[in-house]
């Protein structure tokens, strides 16, 4: 089979340039005579490479010189306990926002080491929209407030930024990092899992703010303690080194391509395809909130579920795989990350146009 | 240039034909239509590539059935907080044997969670043997015994297996596993770092013995307990996919290669050539004990350190590369794991002899 559109919600996609220039120089990189898996991390030609990882994501988010970006492990499930023991500094609680499966899991999660004010939740109706923050109950001794800026699940994005005064706001950004420009000042801490918008699966970011640093909770492990990694910009112990490549060779590609703001501009496009044909017609349904329709992950029903196995068979000899949503709410998902072309997202609605017409 | 001999102790050379391999199927994976980067972790195609990496390190170590084997993330580095978070189980201490710089990372990170009694220790003589178990103070309350068959720095290797009777036995074999047959029933918990012996850096294997699992410390983060990744076949969150898939390829190169009985004869052949020729000449030392040298790193220094940097510079220029030794120690240091070959040894040893017969 020739390369196919894979709208896999992580990992997913990555664009096919940076695939064939890892290829190209897979076994020998540059012409120092080994693959990058194969190089020391302290050697020069590794830390070059990540080096020039941090400089071109700095760039591409206009980070400053006060917060630190780390680049780390063990994803975002490991991030829901790490940030509790990291940044809580002496408080007894942290805000929460609950807005879908991954904010559910960071909430149990930070459970475990402090009291979590949930400050409001869609549960209500099923997490397909994001409450306004008119509705949020802040609490001002909050140690942070923790909100998903994407679910990819629900499909439900936020597109403002929370403003929670003093409270330093804290945000998983594992499926819209780089989707668009974001003011990173308003944040203490952001993170997100490498497999969807950054590279390969088995990195995690980690963009904090210097201040809040070096006050873990008792016991933390060293390796779980941010400022561990800060002091050691990252090489406390063996980074995963072939992810960070791919990470740069990404953030050099989306430099390329005109950075973040060209970036949300062809993501505003890519989603308007699918979701307009979705608007127009009764076959399929979208159950996000109109205001909260993720760019990145697209949910939606077949009016006829009995069709759904037909639609996922036809759709993958059409070279449109991983349409299958979430077990745990079943119908379909595109998740259209950055790398997803336009002409993947045309492809698809016109295999949906084709199957209504055949089964409508 | 073309290929060199690289020496590193970590990240370290893989197998040219599995390079090869990955480069051949990096942008499409035996025709799915899509790269291993990019398969979600629960897709049949990724989940094939886990379950068969599984299978084959089961076959090449003898894994039995009641022990599970984990694909994680963080390093030995996180591992020396795992390993007393997890096997403390209501006990208060744990002993630790210490015989490098690594046993002493993994000993001062215990001490954040229980008392550690050290058995026996040789940094007396800088580190260069290993304490016979004659000469061990064992406890026999111990929650388990911890140590390092395998010193990097040191370059110092233990080829028996302790008894420790009732206590589970726990041996960090980042640097040695998959170097010779061992017997994993005689161990409580094995875990190694990939980027060695095992694949690219950002993974970690873990083996422990079924009954071990479920009693984690108050407070262990969800991540840290075995049994999280145990329960979910290492698939709770996104395991890091395209490094066990590397994984999986060194492990089908070893069986080709004839399994651990086959790769021990090799790397004794290997270390042979370089040792034996340490022993031939005053020109260099090695300064470790005979029967702890290690097949995997071997530490030497030059009579006149004056002439290191020289050392190293021609060495580049013969294409043989990371042979500087460690920060903490100096001189030189000759990694030569698995997927060294025996001529990148041999060429070694011909230009430090032809570099003795210039200098000497």
């Amino acid at each position: 089979m020739e390369r196919v559109y894979n709208f896999s919600a992580g990992p997913a996609a990555l664009p096919l340039e940076v695939l064939e220039q890892a290829r190209d120089e897979l076994v020998n990189w540059q012409g120092c005579g080994m693959s990058v898996m194969e190089m020391s991390h302290r050697g020069k030609e590794f830390m070059g490479i990540a080096a020039q990882a941090e400089a071109d994501l700095r760039e591409l988010m206009e980070i400053p010189a006060h917060y630190k970006v780390l680049f780390l492990q063990g994803g975002a499930s490991l991030q829901f306990a790490m940030v509790p023991m990291n940044l809580l500094r002496g408080k007894a609680s942290a805000d929460y926002l609950n807005t879908g499966e991954w904010s559910k899991k960071a909430i149990k999660e930070a459970k475990k080491f402090c009291a979590v004010n949930i400050v409001a939740s869609s549960e209500d109706r099923n997490f397909s929209y994001a409450p306004s923050q008119e509705q949020w109950q802040l609490d001002p001794n909050a140690a942070y407030l923790h909100y998903t800026p994407n679910e990819t699940i629900g499909g439900v994005e936020i597109f403002w930024t929370p403003d929670t005064g003093a409270v330093p706001l804290v945000a998983d950004m594992s499926s819209n990092i780089l989707s668009r420009p974001i003011d990173v000042t308003r944040y203490g801490l952001i993170y997100a899992g490498a497999q969807k918008n950054i590279g390969p699966a088995g990195l995690t970011i980690v963009i904090v703010r210097e201040d809040l640093l070096g006050q873990p909770l008792a016991g933390t492990p060293t390796m779980l303690d941010y400022k561990t990694h800060a002091d050691n910009d990252s090489m406390y112990n063996t980074p995963p080194t072939f992810a960070i490549y791919m990470a740069g060779l990404v953030f050099k590609w989306l430099k390329r391509r005109g950075g973040l703001k060209a970036m949300e501009e062809y993501n505003i496009a890519k989603a308007k395809v699918l979701y307009d044909y979705l608007d127009s017609t009764d076959f399929y349904h979208c159950p996000t909130a109109r205001e909260n329709r993720s760019r990145m992950n697209v949910p939606f029903t077949l009016r006829d579920p009995s069709l759904d196995e037909a639609f996922l068979k036809g759709a993958k000899e059409h070279g449109l795989v991983q349409l299958k949503g979430h077990r745990s709410v079943g119908g379909m998902r595109a998740s259209i990350y950055n790398a997803m072309p336009i002409e993947g997202v045309k492809a698809l609605v016109e295999y949906m146009k084709a199957f209504e017409k055949q089964h409508g």
